[in-house]
């Protein structure tokens, strides 16, 4: 059997995370049981997400066992099979986690998916034509419900799930704004994905100043906005959402590391009579094979470039993700496991 | 023409508002055009959301206009009338305002609504058979959606909104958990309107402490929450809502004077996959027919027998509207006109 490489969660962050919250394992991959298949992973996704589960109690869904490989999305190769459903060489996403081989009980539904990378590059079934994509798919789609003509809004403009948002609202015919973090991340939101304008929140010390650059990108105000991060973000466009405004509640980022982040004007949600919704995309698994087929002829025809940033070599995979928590990823990261 | 008395908005608070912001005028009604009646109250509606309208500026709709008499719901006779719809001697419910007559353009669609007194008090047609009712009816059926064996919680438990709250949730099966102040009111909500619980916030220095009667009170968690008063009500609860919840915002009292009051935790939105959503029930004319039949035929029966506070004369109004703000009516407030 190929000897494999872990990196296993080692122990909760009290605060920020660092590196030492986890530890690298040689292993020897088990043999496979009848039903199983070995999956080489080729690329490993990096998420947001993945700070939540390292917190012990309440989170999205379980917290992430310690001693365990960490969690994670990957796509890679079947190199042995003992399942008649994949055969040696087939392409595959699943969630492999932060190592470079995975057994998979082949038989258990959703566990692991063939794709095709005649026209999308396998990399992107892990964000634009994944889990991301879906995100944005699901959120936009079921909890915006956005009208041509609209104003929509997304925090984090330039990551995979901000991205996608930003292209499946344009077609449907909204104003698309986005917020992003520095003058080179506005200029791809805008130029390359095709945003109306572009926010950067960095050069705002606090809610009423961006709240203000709003008003001037968004002049008919916010009709449905897409929650990425939370704090002076989400209370800089609750100032501006219109009369029966959507929030469709994904990420927050600034509240991971357990300090208190309050919102600012919960009576807005009465003044303006706004829905806002939190979700995660893993319990709407009905809407998937509709959001992935649009999102796949987006990024197939070309109309949606979805940027990366590769970090190289599974050792590189915390750093990396402790650099996705403070923003310093350009587009979906990734690893590249080769 | 008869005399008639008003009470003015005077001025607009500067923070907590006082009887200085109102002025007692005496005018005569003008004379009757084709198409108009005039209505003599026999009862005027203190309601919560007088005071946004005292503000300037965005709250729920327009500000109310200085110099002209305060917006309230009204109960009465028609005395004299030059519409073919109403003829003298119907009771009717509108907006008639802080005054003793209106004058109303009857044929202006919902301006007036013939009331049948036969068995319903016409009182009640201000309270649980009004918009409050229709309030909580709203908030229950179309945004909390209750299914059956859920745990559902109100907050001002003993008032308009959250007495018919309770009792609806009731009709559908629901655990139902009233948040009121004091034992008076709370012995009320439970022995009277046959709630499960209810929790005494008066008790309780913050919300961590009143979350944790909350939790005693609903062992289950929280499904279902009917928000009417904001701040550290809010907080204790958010941190008891089960995954999926849904939260009504209808009122947030606390937060009328323009003091801020942050919500503690948003990120429990996401978290739990919360739905939180305001609504004005003015917005939503369609329900109105059937919640007022739901609520009209428990009145009717006698199953719900809702609680008034009547303050004696139009003088008394601008001091039973502030002690409304402050908790110290018991059910529905009201003015008596004679």
């Amino acid at each position: 059997m190929p000897q494999n490489t872990q990196w296993l969660l080692n122990s909760r962050p009290q605060a920020e995370a660092s590196v030492d919250n986890f530890k690298l394992v040689h292993t020897d991959t088990p043999p496979l049981q009848d039903g199983q298949v070995l999956v080489r992973h080729h690329f490993l996704s990096l998420d947001p997400y993945m700070r939540g589960r390292m917190n012990e109690g309440k989170s999205y869904t379980a917290a992430q066992a310690l001693g365990e490989a960490m969690i994670g999305g990957t796509v890679g190769e079947v190199v042995e099979s003992r399942s008649p459903r994949f055969a040696v060489g087939d392409t595959v996403v699943g969630m492999g986690g932060w190592q470079l081989f995975s057994v998979v009980d082949a038989e258990q539904p959703g566990a692991l998916r063939r794709v095709d990378t005649t026209h999308i590059p396998l990399s992107h079934y892990l964000g634009a034509v994944g889990m991301p994509g879906v995100t944005a798919w699901h959120g936009l789609v079921r909890i915006i419900e956005p009208k041509a003509g609209e104003t929509v809004v997304v925090s984090a403009a330039s990551g995979a799930v901000g991205s996608a948002l930003g292209v499946l609202a344009k077609q449907r015919g909204c104003r698309v704004v986005g917020i992003a973090g520095g003058p080179d991340k506005c200029a791809y939101v805008k130029n390359e994905l095709g945003f109306d304008d572009c926010v950067d929140y960095r050069g705002h010390a606090n809610a009423h100043s961006l709240s203000k650059a709003l008003k001037a990108a968004c002049p008919q105000g916010i009709d449905g906005y897409f929650e990425n991060v939370g704090g002076m973000v989400l209370d800089a466009v609750m100032l501006r959402m219109n009369a029966f405004g959507r929030m469709a509640v994904c990420g927050m980022i600034a509240g991971y590391d357990g300090q208190p982040m309050p919102l600012a004007h919960p009576a807005l949600i009465l003044v303006q009579r706004l829905k806002v919704q939190g979700f995660i995309v893993s319990e709407h698994m009905q809407d998937w094979p509709l959001a992935l087929k649009e999102l796949g002829q987006l990024v197939g025809s070309g109309a949606f470039r979805p940027r990366e940033t590769m970090a190289q070599g599974l050792e590189s995979a915390p750093e990396a993700f402790l650099g996705l928590l403070k923003g310093k990823n350009f587009g979906k990261q990734l690893v590249k496991l080769g």
